[in-house]
């Protein structure tokens, strides 16, 4: 496996983000359960003692790439937050997720499993659910202010909300339960299922504009 | 743990009833990642040799509790095939269900995961998704000529068809993923979600009929 393919060029990758990228490989290759600390080590051309140098199991590299995740997230949805509360940047962000959701598909494959392992991680994770779900819902609040989406009563905007992170977050389980193969165009469909579960809730204006941004 | 337990008086379990019904139980206390058949055999009372006459290994006892799956859903989803295309009769399907998600929580809650450790099962389970999507599909169809919901394209159609089983199939790994405890109330959750999703394209008569349903 190329070291540092796709890449710019640049000064060489530090030991731990290299061990990090080649864990994120594997990972999406073969599935984080099937693959061990010395698949890593190996494919990442170091020595087992090395790698044990920067983390001290599969659980703390599962973890650090579990933070880039977030840290890609926030500055999605973090910009979404601050954003105007606009249909195009609204549903932009849907569109934006995708090549997400396929850069850390194993993560989303296998989490149940994989917070059902390390009590850390489910720790962490619940933790960045809630602060994003609180964040989105005050975003949906601003656009059922600008007459983006239309009223509703605060529980059903929680509950539609909730719908459309199931459909996001599960979107490519739902591929591959169902013996897809898991391509960015599969995952892309994901935006227009968003698309018609949003759709009764949109203003026509909002509606027009969204339905430009299609695929 | 008691053998019997919630069973009607009557003959004796026969011994690889009693597996699947010990395996069931542990599977969904424990995770069916973590249950050896040994587990599984001191809890039925029986020695691994009896065990292995009757199943060669955990992946047999998986697939034949997802054959009771396929029968207990049949059970409800065959007479919905047959029933009436009437409000009533469609949305009870989806309280009823939630009594199946709880008896077979595990087997949702790890669902990619055991899929993607036995290559049979996953031919076995995407054989029965694609028989039984197609059969909703055409009940959707008949729910529409009904009056039940509104007119939509087929390809709409498919869309909240797809979505609606997301939200269904999922709901119990987003209950665990959102620090939720698994109980037969939280899942019951679950059938104010699908009101929301289908809200938009029912028809007011059959909106009426299906809120009086709502728990």
């Amino acid at each position: 496996m190329p070291k540092n393919k796709g890449r710019e060029p640049g000064p060489p990758m530090k030991t731990r983000d290299r061990i990090v990228e080649t864990a994120l490989a594997l990972f999406n290759e073969k599935g984080a359960v099937r693959v061990t600390t010395n698949h890593i080590a190996e494919a990442a051309g170091i020595s087992p003692g090395n790698l044990y140098y920067h983390f001290r199991n599969k659980e703390e590299i599962v973890r650090a790439i579990f933070d880039r995740i977030i840290a890609d997230f926030d500055l999605l949805y973090g910009r979404g937050k601050d954003a105007a509360p606009a249909a195009v940047v609204f549903f932009s962000v849907f569109i934006k997720t995708c090549d997400l959701y396929y850069r850390y598909r194993f993560f989303y494959l296998e989490l149940a499993t994989l917070l059902g392992q390390d009590p850390i991680l489910k720790k962490r994770y619940v933790a960045n659910l809630r602060t994003r779900f609180r964040q989105q819902k005050d975003y949906y609040g601003a656009l059922i202010r600008a007459g983006v989406l239309l009223p509703s009563s605060e529980k059903e905007l929680v509950g539609n909300l909730t719908n459309g992170w199931i459909i996001s977050d599960f979107w490519l389980t739902w591929l591959y339960i169902s013996d897809a193969k898991i391509t960015p165009e599969r995952i892309g469909e994901s935006v227009r299922h968003i698309y018609l579960l949003l759709k009764p809730h949109l203003s026509p204006e909002a509606d027009a504009e969204i339905r430009a941004l299609l695929p």
